[in-house]
């Protein structure tokens, strides 16, 4: 134990300085994007497909080859998509606070009713939890395996009329990386909710995510397989550009049946006259189609795995036998368990510079009931600090399982 | 009335197809902001005055050069203000969406109470008013006069506390152009509504929007003056540079109390991770300042006057004495009054492919009281366009009126 602290105290007097709390990509994957900065100069004509001046008010669900290029990325129809903004997370919330003010498809507005409840698979997306902690709705923790969330749990939950939803994060999810087995996408897509406006909240944040081109996760398209069991209006999925182009400056948009895109746009027609249609075409512009995405995915790939392989290496070599992990094939995370020490872990990391996400962070109501979890983000660290963030962490790892 | 009757058969025989009924830029003035598109290319620096990545995630409300540069514009504390993202429609159905859900600083949600009451000036702005119906808000109508609003009636009707909040287009208003005077504004900031979460809709949309350089409107400042009076929180304010460089490509913001700004940013934070900084930057590095603003505006406003003057003067040719027209120094719209006849002179011109908003359109719930409101909107239209438009709809009225 003394030599453990006694390293841990030479790598206090570095000094160092390391946030690992978010998956914000990094500067050279940021640069990838630059050249979509002259798709569109004051030379180009700004008119899409269809000969719309894409500068002018209109066009409420956006352009026709936006939508085509985001549902050849998520694999869904493009009649059945809208393009919204910047932000895929703000679509989100516009549902759910749709779902209260409105109702969905003709049911009670959530506000008038007494009590809201919401699946959480997890560990999952802290920015999920709090979004339902805002508007109010209680959350039931689901656990995850690696094949998904615990299926016969969610049938059992669902039997109660007020539980209104479920989170999923189904391809490289947040944190764990896992993605969901085609069985627990088939059990998905045939679930019998009491509540008729039960809605699965399918965040499909990393669709073209991969490390490996050639070893990619296979997820099941879900709106297809729900339309073919006879459930098509039971889910919106989500997707966005913000990890492929800008985040904050890509694009955002929902996949949903024709009855659920109906009642969105009805909603959505009060709200705004349009998004930013030039941010639309300069996407377009510059991807083309789905092999332009494809190909900016290699590239974001390239940069991005060798760290998630250094951190594996690193746990692999320091926490063998003391702790566990995931080894993700796509996504931002790696999750680290420590079982019972994850907040001691985290806490000492932060005495030595290396700021993590605090401890819970990935479960409703920031309550880990293991006090187990820890979200390693190595995207947006060079590969020395990388080195440096994950010598520390196995070091506060085996102090703290050696106590 | 023959005469009449064959002059609008010659123009009908024209197979006229002009659509008046949205006030819209015409591309002359979008393409004024073309050179925008230059400012930021691949070789261009991303980062804001304060080094921050605009690129990445991050920086909730806004740029520090952002904010300044639409503060300035409408002339508050940049301190005190959120940037948003492309439409500041958008903005202002989160605030109302944000009462109903979680109450204005720790009022009551809303969607908690039985009634919610809004005061609407008339004529206005429809899609403020569809708002209002989407959310299931009774609106009262409040009669305008060249001053602005019926101050009594609105003092009258705050004192119910069902009553929580008024749209005002204060500076050269949609429809009728017209700028409130100082002692209206006065009163407005000095209003002692019984509902402590009584908000005015300060829809600041024309805040630069002048025809005439050296004949502008003044407006009297109101989140200042509601500071001075001891009544802070009374205002939200609204402005966007939608009709400044591109509509829906450009920016949005809120300036209100420090109270209100750190209760919506509570709410902000749920929603989103930010909004788009690139195009934030983009708008900083193209207008530069408030001097590049006005200097855009006043080359807007070289497009625009010849149009409102063309309306004017065929009105005041043709209808002088028949019915009675607004004249406005800025905006966006011309207001034409025709006394119990506005629908029949609508549909007449529809009949001879001159397309106007439709007949109510101005007024909550579509209806008119007077059946008396056209709206004219030359922005979009050819000066050529615009005259035959005229002559169709100066001919209808007379034969309507006539009739």
């Amino acid at each position: 134990m003394n030599e453990l602290l006694n390293k841990f105290k030479a790598l206090q007097d570095l000094h160092l300085n390391i946030d690992m709390t978010r998956g914000k990509p990094c500067k050279e994957q940021l640069d990838l994007s630059m050249p979509m900065m002259d798709v569109l100069n004051s030379k180009a004509e700004l008119k899409d497909s269809e000969g719309f001046d894409c500068r002018n008010y209109g066009k409420l669900d956006g352009l026709k080859e936006c939508k085509k290029l985001l549902a050849d990325m998520i694999e869904v129809d493009d009649e059945n998509i809208i393009i919204f903004g910047n932000s895929s997370l703000h679509v989100m919330y516009e549902c759910l606070a749709d779902s209260f003010l409105y109702g969905v498809l003709g049911n009670t507005p959530w506000s008038k009713l007494d009590h809201i409840k919401w699946l959480c698979p997890v560990p999952g997306y802290d920015r999920h939890f709090a979004m339902c902690e805002a508007l109010g709705i209680e959350m039931i923790n689901i656990p995850m395996d690696s094949k998904g969330p615990d299926m016969d749990l969610i049938e059992k939950y669902i039997k109660d009329p007020s539980v209104k939803g479920i989170w999923c994060v189904p391809k490289y999810s947040n944190p764990d990386g896992t993605t969901y087995s085609e069985a627990v996408v088939k059990r998905f897509a045939r679930l019998k909710p009491a509540a008729p406006d039960f809605r699965i909240y399918w965040d499909n944040a990393y669709s073209v995510h991969h490390l490996y081109e050639k070893d990619q996760d296979f997820l099941l398209e879900i709106i297809n397989e729900c339309k073919r069991v006879g459930n098509p209006d039971l889910v919106y999925k989500f997707t966005s550009t913000s990890k492929i182009s800008f985040p904050g400056s890509g694009i955002a948009a929902l996949a949903a049946s024709p009855n659920n895109i109906a009642s969105i746009k009805e909603h959505l027609k009060y709200k705004t006259i349009g998004y930013d249609k030039v941010n639309q075409l300069r996407h377009v512009r510059f991807f083309k189609d789905l092999n332009g995405v494809k190909e900016q995915m290699r590239k974001h790939a390239d940069i991005l795995r060798p760290k998630f392989e250094l951190v594996n290496e690193m746990l692999e070599k320091e926490l063998k036998g003391i702790a566990t992990w995931t080894k993700p094939k796509g996504g931002y995370f790696v999750s680290l368990y420590v079982d019972g020490k994850a907040k001691e872990v985290i806490d000492k990391c932060k005495t030595c510079g290396v700021k993590l996400t605090e401890a819970g962070c990935a479960y409703p109501y920031h309550k880990d009931p293991s006090n187990a979890h820890i979200r390693i983000a190595p995207s947006y660290l060079s590969l020395d600090e990388i080195k440096l963030a994950m010598e520390v962490i196995c070091l506060a790892v085996k102090i703290e399982m050696a106590k």
